[in-house]
């Protein structure tokens, strides 16, 4: 085993540990100079990239459009709307100058004191502000609406405590932001939007995810409602993957952007906003990797099948390459993405562990005596194991191959899960259970205090009130009061 | 006509005003709420996205990747390489403190004295700083090289006077990073880019380019070389439409990255970087379009065929639509983008106006006597030429239409710059003639003082030194000492 991996930390020895050695082994992300901030590397960059590119699709498919807001936003236009700056004031980057020259005393640079800005500028920790100031010369009629906007951006939020991909200053992102006639058009659009989360996080990611809707506590800064998918880590742990706030009218009120309705009566637009970050690509790597090293859905694989010819000179190898052509050329008809993998300056045995590390699916290894035989030996990265295939058919078995590993990496997410999943109806049980991890189905009386109590004595949150499943009434673990349904805490990145 | 297009300057009254217009007119992108910084509306957007598209998918045939760099860069950085700080001091934005408290007054928020960092860290303007301090710990050997990354990003440069997509505060770009063993081929590399600039500027936005290098006075700050690709305008004016430089090895100096050559022997990194950016945009905008509006090359057209179906009532509406149902199918299925307007709130003129204005390439209309007589009206855009077509073969007609209307507006172009472009053997001449606009070839004998001197004198500068074409020597027209060979005088953007 190469050296690379014998430094990954076990997931038993210490899950935190190997998150970040795995980040940084398989070359995904690293931090930078600057605090909090990461270097998002080629290969982490490159599933980052099939991640937009599927979920772009999935917007467009939906009658979405892109568009771009400025990255800064007058620091008046976060006071506008009252919970939406006390959630984000406290995490603002603040720009104060527009210009540095040369220090006095020869050193470097300063900030140049005379170019001090009139009204500071924040870094946007999110856009609805400054977008709906913008929608505001948008919309006079009911006929300019919808408007459905999406934006691919950076953004900043000063975190304390970072983490790579899960929670860093700066993140990339998707933000949607809409403009509806009707409260029941934005709700509907709220929905779908979560909807076409869960379908890119189980269908791609091969993430499952429970779909919800926040508490009071844990809404977004400004939204009526937050709907959200939250996902279970392999340390049972829940990650919240992605968000689909119905706004109201909150920000049409704030920066006064009304419509002459279909009775010519004026009346505050209504909104939602919606979005996944990279944060995706944490949980992506925490749902199904490994001690060896990275293991990717074969949907967002960067590369889905390596083959490494095994040869002792330069005649084997031209004749293996020969054999190979052809494969790949096949494999590629069916869009599948393949490396050949000849170079002379590693072993094979470096290179079966660098792309286990990696995640590559599917490896094919192939030697002189395989093409005697007519056969080629095939690895799959999710269950790590062996067979020897006939070289006849390779490619479409490879397809289907590629196919069984996406279900089944998403079948044992699913079923790690329902193991994790379990209904306690004391707070006792709670307080016991809740130290093994995974979901907790629970009775809530519906209070902020209650949950905050939770939060305090267990450090554990209520990931989401379910849409589907269980809605029995029953009572509040806690203080006995009535409860709707059954609710889901954890404890959560 | 529509009123929207009475209110479109003509060129010829108000060049900068009629192109002003049509940016906001055309709904490509308009001012925001920060000082030079825009909106991209999602019609401007769309055009941005094949443009990315297309160059990313040049960038990765050659060879390049893609990774993501921090937006926030330490003060001290920008210190390191003198000429580099020296360019872009004076137009960062600052961030000085990272987070806002309720005013005491109990009026909004205020930036809170407390959160001040100790360093201050600039948005960056460019990302040579943060990207070589990161290639520090990538490279070690020459087998660590080359590293050919790309990024897409924003960046900010406090810029004086803006104009939207010309020249903004923010703007959105691609910047090449590239780090390589020999001086050799960092050159090859930054040649490389510029060529692939140029086959995207002449082939997809069908705007012809001249390729050349920079002198001294109009070189990238911390480049040894910087090659440019310049673009004219149809008003005579140079627009820099894309820049590659090669940076020597002074960035890998200012961060000390060093790596271990094939003798053994510790030796200074190569780098070259190169970018284009939103600006490609006013390019696309002032290089083909009229008086009637936008004209798109069919390549980045977001919608490349409109049909807009002329009835009476609804039994003919549903007669055209039955007939149109298997063009649009046909078109598509040869890669057109197609729209089917049949909206019934707006009448056919309005629609043609629209259209026009938004620079599709081509229009179909099509009433019910077209029908009865097997016909279809179309209608090219670059020459705003009707004629009637027969409907069997329409499909084809038309994809042939599209590949003639990019040619045409490319030789359009190109016969503009021709006939703009003169050469002068006297500085009196050359005054002359700078007046009317257009390239001038002109002896010069490559002192940076002269060329100030012409600047001053004629607000033209030297656009490039040209690659191609002739290279006889001469005498500098201002001053009698030796040139080289002609140079490319121009007022510009």
């Amino acid at each position: 085993m190469a050296k690379e991996l014998k430094e990954l930390t076990k997931r038993e020895v210490n899950y935190s540990q190997w998150y970040n050695d795995l980040v940084i082994k398989a070359d995904l992300a690293e931090q930078s100079a600057v605090r909090g901030c990461m270097v998002i590397k080629p290969y982490g960059y490159a599933i980052w990239e099939k991640m937009q590119q599927q979920l772009d699709k999935m917007f467009k498919e939906t009658g979405h459009v892109n568009a771009y807001f400025p990255l800064l936003i007058p620091k008046s236009f976060l006071s506008r709307e009252a919970d939406h700056v006390e959630g984000f004031a406290k995490e603002c980057a603040v720009v104060t100058h527009y210009r540095l020259k040369n220090s006095t005393e020869g050193k470097g640079v300063v900030v140049d004191p005379e170019a001090k800005l009139e009204e500071e500028l924040i870094i946007r920790p999110t856009s609805e502000t400054i977008i709906w100031n913008t929608y505001k010369n948008w919309i006079q009629s009911h006929r300019d609406l919808p408007i459905l906007c999406n934006q691919w951006a950076n953004v900043l939020r000063w975190e304390m405590r970072t983490r790579m991909f899960l929670r860093t200053a700066e993140f990339l992102w998707q933000e949607g932001h809409t403009a509806h006639a009707t409260k029941e058009e934005a709700l509907e659009e709220a929905v779908k939007m979560l909807n076409v989360y869960a379908e890119f996080a189980e269908k791609y990611m091969a993430v499952p995810v429970i779909k919800g809707v926040k508490s009071a506590n844990e809404r977004f800064a400004g939204a009526l409602d937050t709907y959200t998918i939250e996902a279970m880590m392999q340390d049972g742990k829940a990650l919240q993957s992605g968000t689909s706030h119905f706004l109201g009218q909150n920000f049409a009120k704030a920066f006064d952007v009304k419509f002459l309705n279909k009775n010519n009566e004026l009346e505050y637009v209504w909104a939602t906003s919606w979005g996944v970050s990279t944060r995706l690509m944490g949980a992506l790597i925490m749902t199904h990797s490994d001690d060896n090293g990275l293991v990717l859905p074969p949907q967002l694989a960067p590369i889905q099948v390596v083959i490494v010819p095994i040869y002792k000179n330069a005649e084997q190898l031209d004749l293996i390459s020969k054999t190979i052509e052809p494969i790949v050329a096949e494999l590629k008809q069916y869009g599948i993405s393949v490396k050949y993998d000849d170079a002379d300056n590693k072993r094979p045995g470096f290179k079966f562990a660098e792309y286990e590390l990696k995640g590559v699916p599917v490896r094919l290894a192939i030697g002189a005596r395989d093409i005697e035989n007519g056969t080629i030996e095939v690895m799959r990265r999710d269950k790590l194991e062996k067979s020897v295939e006939q070289l006849e058919g390779i490619s479409s078995f490879v397809k289907k191959l590629l196919d069984d590993i996406q279900e089944n990496i998403f079948a044992k997410a699913l079923a790690h899960r329902e193991a994790k999943t379990i209904q306690v109806d004391t707070y006792e049980d709670f307080k016991e259970k809740i130290e093994e991890g995974g979901f907790i189905l629970a009775h809530w009386d519906g209070t902020p205090e209650t949950e905050d109590k939770i939060k305090e004595e267990t450090k554990a949150t209520i990931r989401c009130i379910p849409l589907d499943g269980d809605k029995t009434p029953g009572k509040c673990m806690v203080t006995g009061k009535p409860s709707k349904q059954r609710v889901i805490f954890a404890r959560s990145y």
